[in-house]
């Protein structure tokens, strides 16, 4: 078997538990000189497909009572800005083809942090586009192409096929990293996946 | 508001991330010299006031095939046996009764180990009482006592009454512990209780 080559990082922008993921899955793998690969995706379908049309944290309130307030201790021991949302979920459908279709650019990692921070430390509505546009000013992106590109047949399939793909590798929550064929589920995995891509590629080195 | 005085430990035999907390809360509270209080309780009938009427790991077996991957990380990185039961959930009724009637005991500890190993590493039925009974001899425990009592109606209220407790308290799953009013959930949110439990027993000894 190849080693994988990258820890792959699965996140929907409505997603809770994906906003303190985002802010430090970069700075985390950066220390520890792994790649990491943005993976955007929508988790409606993924949820459709179990049967649920909301958030669980909405359909099940005791446990959404929970996640709110464990969001904010996370937050607070992260030194993270957090403000609920008075919408939740948000639509996340355009800033999710935006990062689907520019997963490899320089600005990825900046635009998805910034759209995380508008959504739960800002309570600003990323349906909009002015506040994807904003995100990715901020980012350092230009920010009217790529929002003409995301609305293209071509952008709007290819997070259909990334939605298709998390799926199918069985990622049924947000955030996700996937390395290889092996899934971690939630912020808190995070460092378990590090830990699992540092021990697959030395094994590799070593034989 | 008055200090914590303990941190308490809520489980349900059958609950598979129960496994690994309970093989680690005792060892862990000690050396942080936190007292740990044992709160046996039963999740059916929390997840039947969620719809549930089995548990959700059987209910969406996406989620349940990544638990059961996860757990058997977990147990590698701990050092734990793991065997996956033949048969979940088992039903754990009975050695819920018993360590509800004596979470006080000196070997409530070792009994608690004892039936999650029983269950998770060995793959035996803890609805027997004669796997309860093994258990309690392993514990050095008085089994035959043990067992007349937890038939008693005295000890099955005295459970059903800790699992209203564990659902007014906001307990939606297995492991939870308490701080106070504070919930964590889950074997990876130990650190966290423990961590809560000190900040606020320092706070009040500085004020």
């Amino acid at each position: 078997m190849s080693p994988p080559r990258a820890v792959e990082f699965w996140f929907e922008f409505a997603s809770t538990y994906s906003y303190p993921a985002s802010q430090r899955v970069a700075a985390v793998a950066r220390a520890r000189g792994t790649p990491i690969v943005w993976r955007a995706f929508l988790l409606g379908p993924v949820f459709h497909g179990q049967g649920w049309d909301d958030s669980p944290f909405n359909i099940y309130p005791v446990k959404g009572r929970y996640m709110w307030r464990d969001l904010e201790r996370i937050c607070i021991d992260l030194d993270l800005p957090f403000r609920r949302p008075s919408q939740f979920p948000r639509g996340s459908l355009l800033a999710a083809r935006v990062a689907c279709r520019f997963s490899s650019e320089h600005w990825i990692a900046d635009f998805v942090r910034e759209v995380y921070r508008a959504n739960f430390a800002e309570d600003r509505d990323i349906s909009q586009p002015e506040v994807v546009s904003d995100c990715l000013v901020r980012a350092g992106a230009p920010a009217d192409r790529a929002l003409a590109e995301a609305a293209t047949p071509e952008a709007k399939q290819a997070l259909r096929s990334a939605t298709e793909e998390a799926m199918q590798r069985g990622v049924f929550g947000a955030p996700s990293f996937l390395v290889g064929d092996e899934l971690f589920w939630g912020n808190d995995r995070l460092e378990a996946a590090l830990d699992w891509y540092a021990a697959r590629t030395r094994s590799v080195e070593l034989s």
